[in-house]
């Protein structure tokens, strides 16, 4: 193996931001102030669109009180793109890596941000350029594959939690129906974490749907119905790419439909469109007087002074363990393998090619979903519990005996 | 003034619940339990709803574990109700107590909850029957009139500053209009704490517009141009309440609109319609590509685990009070007054007689909105500063100096 380049690093985070992306921007920072082998760190003020245009801040000399508060601070702290260069876009920037004489290049995303690293890395190959592209992963939705779990999954899953406890606590107070729209367009790692918070028999969610099995309108509502009647309300949480029986996902339909009559005010993404669809189809089809929707939105994934502890501290050694596997390897990926559960629960990171976690997501397996679709098993929350961190306790009198 | 009487007390809790409604219910318990003219403590399951159909829980005995538990639970650990008994109703109550043999009757609720207390109270003093009804104010609206303000809000307030100053970081991280819709049907006290969080000059929310300020969408989408233009993005906190130039609100419109048109799967009411109504009016307008909206929801009024602390003891100690002071008076309110601000914030508590807090409601004042109507005034924040606890500390660093 070919000793580690000496040279400048760039930092950049890309994607929709998490609770803890900066966590991982600090760890990269950190590390790459004490390696001898990194000279000026420069981070790229909105990811690729910044590195082309040759925008950076200096973080060679940032402080460590500064970094504290950027590691509890949520959302991208250097800003974010969501463009998803190819290989043209990929020429640029490496041309300015090298006028930056950069031999570090850290990209903290998901998997299409390692595909970035990927094809840079082999660009600056192809050019005999000496530069070592290393991911960072982050995301919300744990999709990453290869790694146990990924930055960001923790500090979300715990805001779902905390929102759903309260939320089903709300709905004992003031009985219906309640549907929760949770982030998650293609896997429903995030919308199962509704059930963290779940202590009492009786507590929500009662339901669970996630993009992994498709359910029909019918069968949500024989579902609720059955919640219904047993205990007199229901919260029901979903993902936002739910599925019908014939694949299409239920925000696809209704765009659709808001085209063909021409609702142009109706907006169809990002918004609360799906969760007041599902919400007249349910009272429609229950009958049941009371049905609310909520969709959470960015709260989920930006949220002030809310991180899981786990998560952050993960996040943080995901960033340095970057570094110093860059000092190793010549590019790749820095993941966590779990070492242990329950109280044991522990993690090990390692570096993976960039082409393990390219590309392709992971879906919320089968083991996690239970038979009827509708919820999740013991062996998910065994798997979740550790990464959102403790969680509050609640009391409900309510249902204490009548006297 | 006649000595109180002894015999048992009722506590329920009535309306919207809040992230401290518990705090005061724990107040009146603890209170209670202390008082050697009370006796049985009963709790009313499910408000005025659960009392006329005598169903109660005793809470005479309830240890300080679980009272502590409760006390930091969001929501209504008793349940709620929305009914607003009038004078028939009230009497079905009044038989209620004298059956469950009630000296005290206490309430914890909003304006509506007061006067069902004054009701009350009248009824027991035309029958010659000896009890006295206290009202325990809470409101996430901050609306109530004679107290400085209200338990239950601060904690609110919390949730909406914490949300966005995530929310504009993220705005930040991914640039575009944002708009957050808040509850406030009639006032706009929570809407004006999404404010609270900020530090930098450019922090938003950018534009605050609130019921009591009633605004044309070309207004609106020519200040958002405004803002967009100078900062390249612009986030806009928004009253569900928010009332176009005519008085009338836009939810009321968009429902009409929506009745006209026939489009009976669009819910408009605790929804995400309206959000999205304006969001598409302002992409319209405005021709600003990256539009999103979120509506906050009931995640506002009880999301667990995050309490103002100034509120979560002032909700405790409205509680204990109001049962101090129904040892001194037939009736009343435990309101606050401010004994000092800033550094020496502090409250001391009174009561007030029923009939000022009964029915009608508290407007956020002229001086705490900006001339434009489109923000608030730091004489606002200096009120509602202390109310809302301490926030956490965020950083930035894509502004730093470009290198």
């Amino acid at each position: 193996m070919s000793e580690a380049p000496k040279g400048n690093a760039i930092v950049s985070q890309s994607g929709g931001p998490t609770g803890v992306i900066n966590a991982s921007l600090v760890g990269v920072i950190e590390a790459a102030q004490k390696s001898e082998k990194i000279e000026k760190i420069y981070g790229a003020v909105h990811a690729v669109e910044g590195i082309v245009k040759d925008e950076f801040v200096d973080l060679t000399e940032i402080d460590y009180k500064t970094l504290d508060i950027v590691a509890s601070t949520p959302s991208s702290a250097l800003g974010s793109s969501r463009d998803k260069p190819d290989e043209a876009y990929c020429r640029e920037i490496l041309e300015i890596c090298k006028k930056r004489n950069a031999a570090y290049f850290y990209y903290i995303g998901g998997n299409d941000s390692a595909n970035t690293c990927k094809i840079i890395n082999e660009q600056a190959e192809a050019a005999g350029y000496n530069m070592r592209a290393f991911h960072v992963p982050k995301t919300i939705d744990n999709d990453l594959r290869t790694t146990d779990h990924c930055p960001g999954y923790g500090t979300a899953a715990k805001f779902v939690a905390c929102a759903l406890m309260g939320d089903d606590l709300d709905n004992r107070a003031l009985p219906g129906v309640k549907i929760d729209v949770i982030m998650g367009r293609d896997a429903g790692w995030l919308t199962a974490a509704s059930t963290l918070g779940q202590r009492r028999e009786d507590d929500g969610p009662h339901l669970v749907y996630v993009p992994e099995r498709p359910v029909s309108i019918e069968k949500m509502v024989e579902d609720i119905k059955g919640v219904y009647n047993k205990l007199g309300r229901c919260v029901v949480a979903v993902s936002e790419g739910i599925k019908d029986t014939d694949g299409t996902t239920w925000a696809k339909k209704l765009a659709e439909n808001a085209e063909v009559d021409s609702h142009g005010n109706v907006q169809l993404s990002g918004t609360g469109a799906l969760a007041d669809f599902l919400a007249g189809k349910i009272k429609g089809g229950t009958g049941i007087k009371r049905v609310r929707a909520d969709t959470f939105g960015y709260l989920q994934r930006s949220f002030a002074g809310l991180q899981s502890s786990t998560d952050v501290s993960e996040a943080r050694e995901t960033g340095r363990k970057a570094v110093e596997f860059s000092m190793e390897y010549p590019s790749g990926s820095a993941i966590m393998k779990r070492t242990g559960s329950g109280e044991n629960y522990g993690v090990k990171f390692e570096r993976t090619e960039l082409s393990n976690v390219a590309e392709f997501t992971k879906d919320l397996p089968e083991e996690y979903i239970n038979d009827e679709g509708n919820g999740v098993t013991p062996a998910f929350k065994e798997y979740a519990y550790p990464l959102c961190g403790e969680l509050p306790e609640t009391g409900y009198l309510g249902n204490n005996p009548k006297v």
